[in-house]
């Protein structure tokens, strides 16, 4: 039996959910959890806010664990091995994307809490391809985080070429912005944080910037106009884009990781005056997480992690709502 | 004295009008016109549509000619040389725009009718390298177009790094979009044309589309989801952009040459999903039109044109704005 910490109904407490998951197939491997960060998109599949969560919910996509056990044809990981998991717990192997090397836009890869069991558990199960060797300078228990908030602000860096020359922009300091400040930092870029909150100046430049922007003045955003190459936006606020395009350089990209509630708009002429970009990504392929730990592991790039013990998972889930994480959540057994 | 036609007020009529240019700078180049294409947005210019008309407004930026006389200090131009003139006529050449060989993208680059004369003439002026030399296999009197419509449409093709390999769809199938049907078809991409008009098929496949689209129809642009890497939007008019967003296969990019009136409207999911892209992009640089021109060349891309004398010029820009030019119109002396 694994012992997992389920919703049952949208927005639910957690609730211990045991549950027997069968032999292990031949091409799957059980991980025993030793860590697991909670990312807001746990939040949001607790609460069914985009119509895909299946119940009882099994939350938790950033796992760190040990290998306990391997499928009788899994031959690249050994039990014992620590590894961790994200987003993603299996793509098909066949199509042109995972072909390709780009797993994470597999049509058919399979969620690790949508319609599947995720970990918020003991144990968990995935496809090898998704388990990402841990490097061992990286600490496990913040370590976590990296598997979904990380790739998810490491990958348009190697999607986009983004060059160390580059200035560039991050909008929103917190789960994942404090992520993208150290990364982009340590990739030799010319930091610039942007956030509502003028109290965060002081981490952002401990993170990584070496400017601030408070967001909610406009004189501030008007002064940095023909700025950036590059503005990686990892907020879920509707914000006034045309600013934001504005600031931007010529070529210039303004790219979206978070889902905004609204539309956003932009008129054609700025973008065709300054050939200026507007785009999205999810997540990243396997090798793509592997390069990121690594780059990870050799610059001392971690999240700032707040601790909670699996029992607490409700109080650590209510703190994350309340929007008090400084900056990601793990979970520990 | 240059012999021009001009029109005095927004909206007017263009009426003959001879000015002295001064004695010819040591930088500039004169031109004796042939040919000038009319372009779309000669007409903007004429009706003071983007507030930046300046009156008398002589039009024309899609010249060919033959240089007339050069500045002593002209030294890469000869007399009697046949060259083509778009709508830019200088560069500062010190900016890190034009050092980088993006010319098109420095900020105080002179444009052919703003604020000076144009191509409605018997001669103009421009800075030599902004007069790029017609090959001697393109013909003069069609070649006027490649040097603002076709430049437009080409640019992006280098810009984004369009691959042989792509699926490509160009919408509207008019002055821009009959040189981008050649021009992807000649590159070797799968090109499907989008039209409102389902009388264009024939030409459309003539121009090199191998698929055509009628866009009024929803089910026809419901059925090409996840089709395209490239879309291509030539339109000044709104369409529902998240149709086109949806018909973009996973990486593909939105492009904008055309400026829509109001703004684009995108949801941040299907972007973020698909690491979808949505840009623009102005005209090109001197040194990408004469790449266009010798691509143009090698395979007998060429506006379709329809001749009118100097002197049926305001004939001619009515046809235009009447929506009846089938493709591209070209005066001739």
């Amino acid at each position: 039996m694994i012992h997992a910490y389920a919703a049952h109904t949208p927005g639910g407490a957690l609730e211990p959910l045991d549950y027997d998951p069968g032999a292990l197939p031949e091409q799957a491997v059980e991980v025993q959890v030793e860590y697991c960060g909670i990312c807001h998109s746990d939040l949001s599949m607790v609460n069914n806010e985009w119509g895909i969560s299946q119940y009882p919910l099994v939350p938790g996509h950033e796992v760190v664990g040990v290998v306990a056990a391997v499928g009788a044809q899994v031959t690249t990981l050994q039990v014992g091995q620590r590894v961790g998991l994200g987003w993603f717990s299996h793509s098909c192997m066949h199509c042109e994307w995972c072909m390709s090397g780009e797993h994470n836009l597999c049509p058919t890869a399979e969620q690790t809490i949508v319609g599947r069991y995720g970990g918020f558990a003991d144990r968990v199960r995935a496809h090898p391809e998704w388990l990402v060797p841990l490097p061992e300078t990286l600490d496990p228990a913040q370590a976590g985080p990296l598997f979904c908030g990380g790739i998810t602000v490491f990958n348009p860096i190697i999607q986009f070429d983004i060059k160390p020359t580059d200035r560039v922009g991050v909008v929103g300091i917190g789960g994942l912005g404090h992520l993208a400040l150290q990364f982009l930092h340590a990739w030799g870029c010319d930091v610039t944080a942007f956030s509502t909150n003028p109290d965060k100046e002081g981490e952002a430049r401990a993170l990584g910037a070496a400017h601030f922007v408070h967001s909610r003045d406009p004189h501030a955003l008007q002064k940095v106009a023909n700025s950036f190459d590059f503005i990686l936006s990892t907020v879920n606020a509707d914000l006034d884009w045309g600013i934001y395009i504005q600031a931007l350089r010529p070529k210039g990209r303004l790219h979206f990781v978070g889902v905004v509630p609204s539309a956003i708009s932009a008129f054609a002429f700025p973008l065709i005056a300054g050939q200026k970009s507007l785009s999205g990504s999810p997540l990243g392929s396997p090798a793509t997480i592997g390069k990121m730990l690594e780059f990870a592991a050799r610059h001392g790039i971690a999240p700032v992690t707040e601790l909670f013990a699996f029992a607490q998972v409700n109080e650590a889930m209510a703190y994350l709502s309340a929007g008090k994480a400084r900056y990601r959540l793990v979970l520990h057994h």
